[in-house]
């Protein structure tokens, strides 16, 4: 349900997403290539869209570098 | 797919579960109806057999009273 309220862990998931792969200084569609998941899954997860999976969370902290307990809390916790 | 090999996240995920309801000392059927999802899908998640949602990850984490970072490093690390 793209249009509900995202939960609170999806929307810090999704603004730290957004940080990292800023830090990185690559696009979403780089960071898709990265991760080998889709291109425009990506612009989903940073708008806390889609309900990302365990997995594809891995992916996506693997490809930016992090561990994904980084990608669950705010940086002001 | 069930018996896939389970990512290594989903492991630790698994693994930080089970010891954080036992520290709790509840069943698995009582953290499910904290968490308000199904009885066997926490027995599917301590088994690492499920690709649980961000979402779901969240319900877990809330119910065991931890954050969902902590869940995701384990203890060693």
């Amino acid at each position: 349900m793209p249009f509900a309220t995202p939960s609170p862990l999806r929307r810090v998931f999704a603004q730290r997403v957004r940080a990292e792969r800023k830090r990185l200084g690559i696009s979403q569609e780089e960071l898709a290539d990265r991760a080998q998941v889709h291109r425009t899954f990506v612009g989903a997860v940073e708008r806390a869209e889609t309900n990302i999976s365990i997995d594809n969370i891995g992916r996506i902290s693997d490809a930016l570098g992090v561990n994904a307990a980084d990608l669950m809390v705010s940086p002001s916790e």
